[in-house]
């Protein structure tokens, strides 16, 4: 796609109430429905109208902390996407999963099923899991660290990527009169030995519409940013500032293009949570509405994770203790412990100003303003190399998403930056990412 | 329910093109749609229009042998399920998953969204996976032997069963004005620590619909015999003649009544694979169809699977070389083996009488004739203490299961052994079977 009609990228990150932590209160928020597919499936045909390229689920194989003041459960994102893929035909379909805790012929299967069972949908958000917790819950003593997590998840990759092409897009055959089903000199062992994973495959069913699916990452560390450049085909990312986000988008772009990829063939969509209102005031009421929602004590345990920091007991309405924060400590290498820091410096907030400000988005960028600001923003950070489109939180769903489909959406189309209809089928085709051959194409078989 | 009403169960077995094992040759069977979730959408929308309990889909983390003649690859259930479960609103979907090969986090997860999403339609045909291939996929050097498999997967159905019970069925309190979304007393960690899994819990999702899945099972050796009185809800198995279906039967029932069980929460539902015609020598005439469709070189593989003996090269139409069996081999613990077996000792057949009679469902019992006959079968079976009911495993889809519901199921409802309509919306409704307390009920938190 040419630069001139280059168009953003939009995806609905669905939290189950919404991004706000306290989303499940708003009033006209359905928590009741939380565990009601029907929900979802109702949720992915409206971004599904809004011509949205695809649906996203963040995953974790913990229980959050804290779950008493907050809907922050997970649904397991493969079977719950398998299912709204049947109440959809077209927008895209990414899962988080993670490298750490997965057996990757398992997983591999998992997503070749999506890819199949929704016609070439499917993405996979790549994560090893930064939840220390949740290595309790698979037999580990403790948890594995960053450096450790990431050099396993890129042997994963390696792995599951040789099982997906382990079939050739012709090793199907269904011949009846000759007997042949499938042509098994097309159909790989793939007999990968490494120090985390040993798997001989074949993999145990076709190669999928998309052959892979679209490989998203959302860790934003030096080590998730190696990862990201030399594998990921989208990247969700957050950033509170144009410049940060600048910086992220050359750099991510430039070490693509030094391992030789197409940088085009990187989608960076940071996230921004909009809170709409027809004036300036009006959004910032509606920003207000959910502060008085907020419960602190499980906005404090927030912190605590993101910092380290256990603030129970402080005045929160007194200045945050910034010389309490230790930036050498095992949180230092954490791309979102690093962006509170930046916070804290920049706008020498009250420790209630923080946990407001996190409260809207866990981090990520919160928009206040008309649809004509939020339009203007992403507009901004879309021309001048800071996104390639957004991950779109809303607040609560499903109104937020309502409004910001009604409201923001349609300017953007007038501005001629997003699609009327959907040009293609597959996630890759929403996304403008090329299908990938199978690594082993034209490769004679060694052996039967 | 009294014995004066007492109903059939019967699920459809879908293997992709029937079971038959050169089903995908045969004229009217759609090979081609294989991938396609429709089809199989079709298939459980008429089950369900049958009043069927289940559909069920077997699985193994593999690719069988020999692909180049057979349509056995592998569908990953529980996407497949999972879109299934939002075509239909009332059939039961149940998943087969290995217990060797998973961790029962991730494997927990996948069941619960299933019964969630489905509004408590999930069972779970928990299986050690035979096949020794698989072990090299998931890294190790050989495959567990069967005693070892079924050690642990005992344990691994303990840890599932208290990360299912974690969330009491009251946890979930969605209190918007208290600020209260669950009570974290009645969410427990499980604290699991045994020879094969350690796992800490809670789980990270509310209790589902059925408090657990349903417990299914399928291996008929003493080491699954006794697997299956202890924790199975529902055996599958495979039974070639009444008297042995009768002492399988009565073995497990009196089995799960030392166990302190009821007997009547296992159903034991043998594999039926009907051949129907509107007279005998038509419905004989169907199965030699079948026959001519077959293809040695495959065959013989499975024969080699199942009895370790390699006959290729033989004379097909030879006696069958009994003398080279090795009863006392590896395989001898597998019942399929003996089952094999078996039929060599009583029949005498031919080498290639044999591998027809294989052919026709992989050693489940092999009914052909007029509906009458079939009927009677089933209702002779069911009232002499050889089964509650049938895993229909239709020689090719989706025509060999129209037949049996068009012309079987209606005589088998005048004589007022099946259903006309579903009394309840859960597989347990369905099967009969009581909804568990959560283990945790009642008991305080040890720690917050």
């Amino acid at each position: 796609m040419s630069s001139s009609n280059r168009q953003l990228s939009l995806n609905l990150f669905i939290y189950p109430g919404g991004h706000h932590e306290a989303a499940w209160r708003y009033p006209s928020s359905a928590p009741e429905r939380a565990f009601d597919i029907t929900y979802y499936q109702e949720l992915a045909r409206r971004a599904e109208a809004a011509k949205f390229d695809a649906i996203f689920f963040a995953d974790g194989p913990v229980l959050a902390d804290n779950i008493r003041y907050s809907s922050r459960f997970r649904l397991e994102p493969l079977t719950w996407l398998s299912a709204i893929a049947a109440a959809t035909s077209r927008i895209g379909l990414i899962a988080t999963s993670s490298t750490t805790y997965y057996e990757p012929y398992n997983l591999a299967r998992l997503f070749a099923s999506l890819d199949h069972l929704s016609g070439g949908r499917a993405g996979w958000n790549i994560v090893t899991t930064g939840a220390a917790q949740a290595s309790a819950n698979f037999g580990y003593p403790e948890q594995p660290n960053h450096a450790e997590r990431y050099a396993k998840a890129a042997e994963f990759v390696d792995v599951v990527t040789k099982l997906w092409d382990s079939w050739e897009d012709d090793a199907l055959v269904i011949d009846k009169d000759a007997g042949i089903f499938a042509d098994d000199e097309k159909i790989h062992a793939i007999d990968h030995v490494g120090p985390h994973f040993r798997v001989k495959g074949p993999f145990n069913t076709a190669r999928s519409p998309q052959g892979r699916p679209v490989y998203v990452q959302a860790g934003s560390s030096d080590d998730g940013r190696s990862f990201a450049a030399r594998y990921a085909e989208a990247i969700f990312t957050a950033h509170q500032t144009l410049i940060s986000a600048q910086r992220f988008y050359a750099d991510i772009k430039h070490q693509a293009a030094g391992l030789g990829r197409n940088p085009d063939h990187i989608k960076i969509l940071p996230g921004i949570s909009p809170y709409i209102g027809s004036t300036e005031a009006e959004a910032q009421r509606l920003f207000d509405e959910f502060n008085h929602l907020v419960q602190p004590a499980y906005s404090l345990g927030q912190l605590r994770n993101m910092t380290g920091l256990d603030l129970t007991g402080h005045d929160l309405d007194g200045p945050f203790p910034r010389h309490l924060i230790d930036t050498s400590g095992p949180n230092g290498v954490a791309s979102r412990f690093q962006l509170v820091v930046d916070i804290i410096d920049r706008e020498k907030p009250t420790i209630r100003q923080l946990i407001n400000r996190l409260a809207g988005a866990r981090g990520h960028y919160v928009s206040i303003g008309t649809p004509e600001k939020i339009a203007d923003e992403i507009q901004t950070w879309f021309e001048t190399g800071a996104a390639d489109g957004f991950n779109i939180m809303p607040p609560w769903l499903t109104g937020g998403f309502d409004a910001f489909a009604g409201e923001v959406l349609p300017l953007l189309r007038k501005r001629g930056l997003f699609r009327e209809e959907y040009a293609g089928r597959t996630l890759r085709d929403h996304f403008d990412l090329p299908r990938p051959d199978s690594i082993f194409s034209g490769v004679a078989r060694a052996s039967a």
